[in-house]
């Protein structure tokens, strides 16, 4: 039952390794046994030269080389502190071969085979959802909300039947953009536009940065979403090399962007991507916006899910980087707050105009009810009260999901744990097919989603997403039993 | 003060004119003064004869010729009924020449226009409002939808946090394939596709039949914000000639649909059209659908306010004309039931499956609270006791601000009463420009909307759409009294 729990503490000696390497692949199993959490301080380049007899050069080479595989991250002024989490029984997912020229920019043609997997799964109401990236409602604060939403109702009569000064709530802008300061974002209020969810937002900045025909720069494996999105405005999609951990390869989007003409932007979820999980350190994403500004294309952001890392507080976005308005930030309260309210915002940088204009013409404003119960939540302490209860409820469940699938799949299975958030991107053993096992898994009433809908390239047959957003219980664990049992036999 | 008024009372004699026209004249005339009002029945042709010592033919004659010009309307098995308002003591808008040959479709280029009106507006903003087209909060039914709405909340405790099915409410496309069934629209409730408003059934609408660069052609003048929708999706429009009372013309529309190729569809808003307030009759209707299908382009039908007509569960959408899936059917309940709630559906016929896919990518579904809250609103027998109150409402409003119109504005203005809604078109005397009435009414305090954000052809500077949406009182009497002021000194 075991099979695959061993291998990530196996290679712990490394001798004949660099002497940093050997100290990075010590911290390495300090973090993954959970000696050191996620969030927590590392000790500190004196601490490391004291307690290892090192000199100054080789802890600087190791706390770098941490942070550029992902284990560590740098704060300005606080040192260095722990970014994965400790709980993967598993080897990681396969990092991708980041330095290899990407394929040229195809049209998308995938949405016949999303559509079929999303009809298939919903022909089966009744099948676990393990293919889902939404999180039980109850771990959003629907009693508050709902409060709030009667209160507001009561007090203000013509809140359905009024337009209010064109849809705009001045107090949610308020809101997001006083957030937003405390992540390095500095947008006016009369700057955000309010959209419906990030999906919409995305859609906005693409149409506004590229037309039909054009190439836009994606992760692979990316959100299926985003290549829905791509195919149904008539946009090449050039899939860049992303590893599960740190993110897009810049190394290969600059040969990208070098070798193919007419990419009009790159788009990047640098926090807990959808599927990978990974997360881009600072570094990368300072190196990004000047990667992107040196061949002029835009950097479309989007962010449906920082606010579920530890600390996201201190966790910066791209377009923190951004000094010329290039970085289209589009944030996503579905994942955060509540997913039944369809809530977006982005900041459109230079294309602000254009922005206003194609969401004008395309959609008007969305309801002011939602809006106004988001700005009050967001505005009050209930917010933030709200993220660390489910950050750790999201925690609970992805550590007992992994440790499941550690437990049930066979052995060559590969999960690398992302360090907060909704899913699991799982790497069969054997190169298994997840399309099979999809077909295999609906069957017996379980819904998971196949690597191939991630990507235009069929490079991800081998992979699934499974959520980790419901409560872990009993039928959870048997779900994932006899999906381990279908895994093992192909 | 009365300088206009008489105008339209002074041709009854025609002696010379057919008998036919004569006593078509003289039942314009009983219609005009109110005699007969707007949904009243006609003498039957029966008693036409006996009345008039005319023969079958001649009877039969006045009715066409009263059916073709808008002033009846023909309703199976029940005979004819009064279609126009009684109360216009102006001539008509002038009627266009409806033979020409339309000039060939060009490239939007009014976004630039259309929004510095819009910011000039804004900045100004407790001018008195009579250039939009929404309705007084106060027409709506506020307190009944509040009390669903928390209701609603209370009851479903997740309905905020919970995306419930994708966002789908059956209970909302249930009450919407009803309703539209009573007019003729027969669809299922699992064919309807629920939008932001009717604006983004639209933009999808056209992104299904049409790619950029591609024609449309539309009814001139046209409601701006679908000239700004065809600027942002990059097509060309092609303007046909229509008349304030019947609508599109169907012969130029076949002269420029055998002249021009590339026509992806025509757009049209059968039911008090935006800004004219024309109703197609049905034998136009009909012949629309005809003519489309012959010329095998698509027709786009935007339905934003049939509800206001008196007795509009006899008026049938052209959709109701539809045999092969060819007219894709948007509905907006933003006019009808509230405002404030951004609802809107659509039939995209033949067009449906790519319809939703381009609706999935763009935003995905809406709020679920306020499509069960119009669901219930919508199945109840209050909706229909709403819409009693507010079409009177707003008949008292349009009565009372085109006779404050007729006594304040220059003989020579020109105003045809549509038979409801919340907007008049107003012809300047003597080829006044409405663009400089706009600047010179801002200054005064008094927001109006100039006819050039109506056209890409600059033909309707002489025109204005002036707003009957808000309760009318004094300070209406007297802004209306200082704009025909303006309108006098040019």
């Amino acid at each position: 039952m075991h099979s695959a729990a061993e291998d990530s503490r196996a290679s712990l000696p490394m001798t004949g390794a660099p002497l940093y390497q050997r100290l990075a692949e010590h911290y390495r199993h300090v973090i993954r046994t959970g000696t050191l959490a996620p969030g927590e301080r590392m000790p500190s380049v004196r601490a490391l030269m004291r307690q290892h007899h090192v000199s100054l050069s080789t802890a600087l080479q190791t706390f770098r080389h941490l942070e550029d595989a992902g284990w560590l991250e740098a704060r300005p002024r606080s040192g260095y502190f722990v970014r994965l989490a400790p709980t993967s029984r598993l080897p990681g997912a396969s990092e991708p071969d980041m330095r290899v020229a990407p394929a040229a920019a195809r049209y998308v043609g995938l949405h016949e085979r999303i559509s079929s997997v999303i009809e298939r799964a919903h022909a089966a109401p009744d099948a676990l959802n393990l293919g889902g990236a939404t999180a039980a409602a109850s771990l959003y604060p629907g009693a508050a909300l709902q409060a709030l939403a009667v209160k507001l109702l009561r007090h203000h009569p013509t809140l359905l039947t009024d337009t209010g000064g064109e849809g705009h709530c001045p107090a949610f802008r308020q809101a997001l953009a006083h957030r937003a300061m405390s992540c390095g974002v500095v947008v006016a209020p009369q700057d955000i536009i309010v959209t419906n969810g990030a999906v919409e937002a995305m859609s906005l900045a693409l149409r506004a940065v590229a037309q039909s025909g054009d190439t836009i720069a994606i992760e692979s494996p990316a959100f299926f979403g985003l290549l829905q999105l791509l195919e149904s405005l008539g946009l090449r999609a050039l899939e860049i090399p992303t590893s599960p951990t740190t993110g897009i390869s810049l190394e290969a989007l600059d040969t990208a962007l070098s070798a193919y003409g007419n990419v009009k932007a790159v788009v990047v979820v640098p926090h807990l991507q959808n599927p990978l999980g990974s997360v881009m350190p600072d570094a990368r994403k300072a190196g990004l916006v000047t990667l992107c500004r040196r061949h002029g294309i835009a950097i479309v952001e989007d962010e449906p899910y920082r606010e579920l890392l530890e600390h996201a507080e201190h966790v910066q976005p791209v377009k923190a980087w951004d000094r010329d308005g290039s970085v289209i930030y589009c944030v996503s309260l579905n994942k955060i707050l509540a997913p039944g309210m369809r809530l977006g915002w982005m900041d459109a940088g230079r294309w602000s105009a254009r922005v206003r204009m194609l969401k004008y013409a395309q959609t008007r404003h969305g309801d002011v009810l939602t809006q106004r119960v988001a700005a009050e939540f967001i505005g009050s302490g209930a917010y933030d009260r709200h993220l660390h209860r489910l950050r750790a409820r999201l925690r609970v469940q992805r550590d007992a999901t992994a440790d499941a699938i550690a437990r049930h799949f066979p052995a060559g299975t590969r999960l690398g744990v992302p360090p907060a958030g909704l899913l699991l991107w799982v790497e069969l053993a054997d190169g298994h097919s997840s399309e099979h096992l999809f077909h295999a898994a609906l069957r017996e009433g379980i819904r998971i989603a196949p690597g191939t809908i991630f990507s235009n390239s069929g490079r991800f047959d081998a992979f699934l997403r499974l959520s980790c957003a419901q409560p872990f219980d009993r039928d959870l664990d048997d779900a994932l039993r006899r999906l381990g049992r279908l895994a093992r036999h192909g």
